[in-house]
């Protein structure tokens, strides 16, 4: 190996994920995370060992790069997988290819265009309905035949790292028919996952989902983080807004749909039987553990939640042949969310609203303090990974500081 | 005058909107609507009568050239009012400078990054209120408090001229309890107005009501395409999705908010008494007449809606307020719409399902047939122009003709 990669690295020789990154002297640019480094691909791309026009190497967004298409993306990545692991490849003896990761600062790997909210989790779904409706009929009738989602807002997508100040917004005070305007006191996370497309369509096309995920370039964490009481308030008829998008987070670094193709799994049986056009084939689910820790100001990090993507009732195939079926067209960069990640048991519910049970069941911190919700100075921090027969692929984390309200 | 000016033109020397155009020598390019002419920009450039980098009108969106900031974007349109009425101007004997419009094609005037649509006008929150829920507590508790508003598809959004196919999807058939999938029965228009942002900000920052104008940079009119069938089934609990992305329509000339100056009028009076983030002074609603026209397939255009822009209960200065209270950012190019634009009258209800009333009052067409919502092969034509002391400032139309689901 030309470089040396710590056991049980997210960024193992079998991951290979794309990012944007810059260095002190110079301005950001792509680069693939290789063990606790960056292989500066902007650099490696000066080697004239790349076949296509590498000025799309050398810009501050990997739009460009994806854009060029799988053939060439997927041959980038082996390519890289090969070089890596040969000892006198045209890597060798180039230490100025590599730049430590705590050298680098790292910013969002795309320009988002659309930002969809999917809501897939029946686990997830299930634990508001019981909390906000009615326990028996907790799921809305069209959950089990729609992927239900929204849309999010793009402009505020934000990379792990950048600490993000409270909301404030309107709130109607319990038992008060008049709304209080003021910082959020019910300040959320939600864990979710992101797929990123990486091929373009015109309006008016559809995708099936066998050919979705060649629409698909990768994935990342997401912290779709939620104000609840102002959520409570507005979001009669139209669905969340204020509540939402003041801030999402997403880890930096792109994990191909190659990386995971060893970890899928099948997805939980769909009763009743789903409309053609959402129906597919094969096992579509990945088997991703995921977590989330909480680090409060001046304390240990704790973890809150265990979860894992695998527990997906709608998949992402489903998702794109969904969000398309209607001719709404999709383009490289859109970021679609899978919603809230909640499994069966209590400790791997994926939000403080599930985990704590609307405040009823406060959960205890290291330090001593309670948490129904976040509270100013704490870092959220997720975590996903997959394991199998000694291949481990991660996707680092994302992690967020929440500031009081300016 | 320069060049001719017919009497009663949108068009006028007081509007002096901009756009994107091509012809068939040239890709697209910027340019200004004046009479039946455009006035290309960047054949205007290559005289050297600019000060600023030119560039940016050569480009095939205008957002660089709004993010120059009104203070040039506003010498630009003052200049060009100038040498159209000078008769020795460095526009005179120059006819190359001009296109006619019917030998143009027009093209997106920006490339949006968000869009966000609004809910704001009272009248027809409580038509729909009054239809889908209690006709005496038609509009939400929170709706007089909160400029209700969503997030939209920025992608598919479309200009004027565009064909659409009718968007199929998931629909519950009366008295049913489980989905089927179908074109849409109840295809609707939407008559709105959108306002374009032209300067950013970042995330954490927040725009109050005083400062809003000058974040807004024009005007278009917008048909916000609507399934009413699809909608019915999928909004629950998260909002409107497919139902509305598959296509929105903007018509291609930005009409600038100085050229709407003359046109400002009082909004209704506001009761209860809003939140101090919302309140603001002066007078921030337009006057601004609108229409909208149905042209079946080989028949006359009829008009069946007349409304006018001055009935929205929230203005857009309230709205950007609203929007930005909780720190979410804004971009250069992000369309805001103002929701459907109803009067008081029947005949200025800005859809068809308040027209002919969720299909218990079909209209008459010229041709002899009905129209509950619209079919395959009609041409939906939205107008709008304002009129004051002899001058007028209008936005040409905005029209689309539906073609059967494919």
């Amino acid at each position: 190996m030309i470089i040396n990669i710590p056991e049980n690295s997210d960024f193992s020789i079998h991951n290979i994920p794309f990012g944007i990154f810059s260095t002190a002297d110079r301005s950001p640019r792509a680069g693939v995370a290789i063990g606790e480094h960056i292989l500066d691909l902007a650099a490696v791309a000066e080697l004239d060992v790349f076949d296509f026009n590498t000025a799309v190497l050398e810009k501050d967004t990997l739009n460009d790069f994806i854009s060029l298409g799988k053939s060439i993306t997927k041959r980038v990545r082996t390519n890289i997988q090969h070089w890596l692991q040969e000892e006198d490849s045209v890597l060798a003896d180039k230490p100025e290819l590599f730049v430590l990761q705590s050298e680098a600062s790292m910013h969002m790997p795309v320009s988002i265009g659309d930002y969809t909210d999917f809501y897939s989790s029946i686990e997830h779904a299930t634990n508001v309905g019981t909390m906000f409706r009615d326990p028996k009929n907790a799921l809305m009738p069209n959950w089990k035949h729609i992927p239900v989602g929204y849309h999010g807002r793009a402009s505020s997508i934000i990379v792990s790292g950048e600490s993000i100040h409270r909301p404030k917004g309107q709130v109607l005070p319990k038992d008060a028919t008049t709304p209080v305007f003021q910082a959020s006191a019910r300040l959320d996370f939600e864990l979710e996952m992101g797929f990123i497309t990486g091929k373009s369509t015109a309006v008016g096309e559809s995708i099936s989902t066998q050919d979705a995920e060649d629409y698909i370039f990768g994935m990342v964490l997401l912290n779709d983080w939620s104000a609840r009481d102002i959520q409570k308030w507005e979001y009669v008829p139209l669905g969340p807004f204020l509540a939402k998008n003041f801030a999402s987070h997403i880890s930096p670094w792109i994990v191909t749909l190659e990386a995971l193709e060893p970890f899928r799994v099948s997805g939980p049986e769909q009763d009743p039987k789903v409309l053609p056009y959402l129906e597919y084939e094969g096992m579509k689910n990945y088997d991703i553990k995921l977590e989330v820790g909480i680090s409060p100001e001046g304390s240990e990090e704790q973890t809150v939640c265990h979860s894992n993507f695998k527990y997906m009732y709608w998949n992402m195939a489903q998702q794109l042949a969904h969000h398309t079926v209607n001719g709404c067209n999709i383009n490289v960069g859109d970021l679609y969310g899978s919603g809230t990640i909640s499994g069966k048991d209590e400790n791997s519910y994926g939000s403080m609203l599930e985990l704590a049970w609307m405040g009823t069941k406060p959960l205890k911190m290291k330090d001593g303090s309670d948490r129904k919700f976040i509270n100013d100075g704490d870092t959220v921090i997720m975590r996903g990974s997959s394991e199998k027969d000694g291949i481990r692929v991660g996707f680092g984390e994302v992690a967020a500081k929440v500031l009081p309200a300016k």
